[in-house]
């Protein structure tokens, strides 16, 4: 076993197009790939740097986490996300530690991840995904 | 010129031993350096993950940016800092286009480095910290 990754830092934003111009006087090189991600009602900029990415969420009609986060706290850092080596046996790991993921066992993610959740209470402060690719 | 590479999320906590067991329990194969920086009056624990590090900030007497932070939003994350090809040059750019890098040349940073932090007006809510290595 090795140390996780770090896979990206998640930043809700009320509008992708007004956020990016920065981003891309910043990182004139980076790749950006925007998508929908219509399961979770968003749209999401992803600011490919060398070694992780910037990700950009803008909710859409409908959703509800990001959406409360800008609301309660304004635009900003949302979470952070590391891949690590087995996200099933992290969660039982984690849950025999005394410790609180959001989901008691690891699900189906995007792109043919498996993903969970740490919550911040457990982590102070700090919401954390964690992944890794389906067996 | 490549894009930057994600050097380390800044994590403002209280007490670092009260918070490394969480990250000890998720990051069993990270190694992990505790240092005290009394220059900026923070000790800081750098859990080294493969590409990139956790930093979990501890403010000592007299400290007074994340004392506030803590006190205004809690424990939680508190900057991301990008390691930029040229600092210097990212500076003089960011403030032709009109943007506010907050020093408006970049100083010295810690361990021979050129440091710069790009204003959350900015950067739709993220305290960005960029570096390079000094010339």
């Amino acid at each position: 076993m090795s140390p996780s990754s770090f896979s990206h830092v998640g930043i809700a934003v009320r509008n992708i197009e007004d956020a990016l111009p920065f981003y891309r006087h910043l990182e004139p090189e980076a790749r950006v790939e925007i998508e929908a991600v219509p399961d979770l009602k968003v749209r999401v900029a992803k600011i490919h740097l060398s070694n992780a990415c910037l990700e950009l969420i803008e909710p859409q009609a409908g959703e509800t986490a990001i959406t409360r986060f800008l609301e309660k706290r304004g635009e900003g850092i949302h979470h952070i996300c590391l891949g690590v080596p087995d996200v099933d046996a992290a969660t039982k790991d984690l849950l025999a530690r005394g410790y609180h993921p959001v989901f008691p066992q690891a699900m189906d993610g995007s792109g043919n991840t498996r993903v969970n959740f740490l919550s911040p209470k457990d982590t102070h402060g700090v919401l954390i995904e964690i992944n890794s690719p389906r067996p």
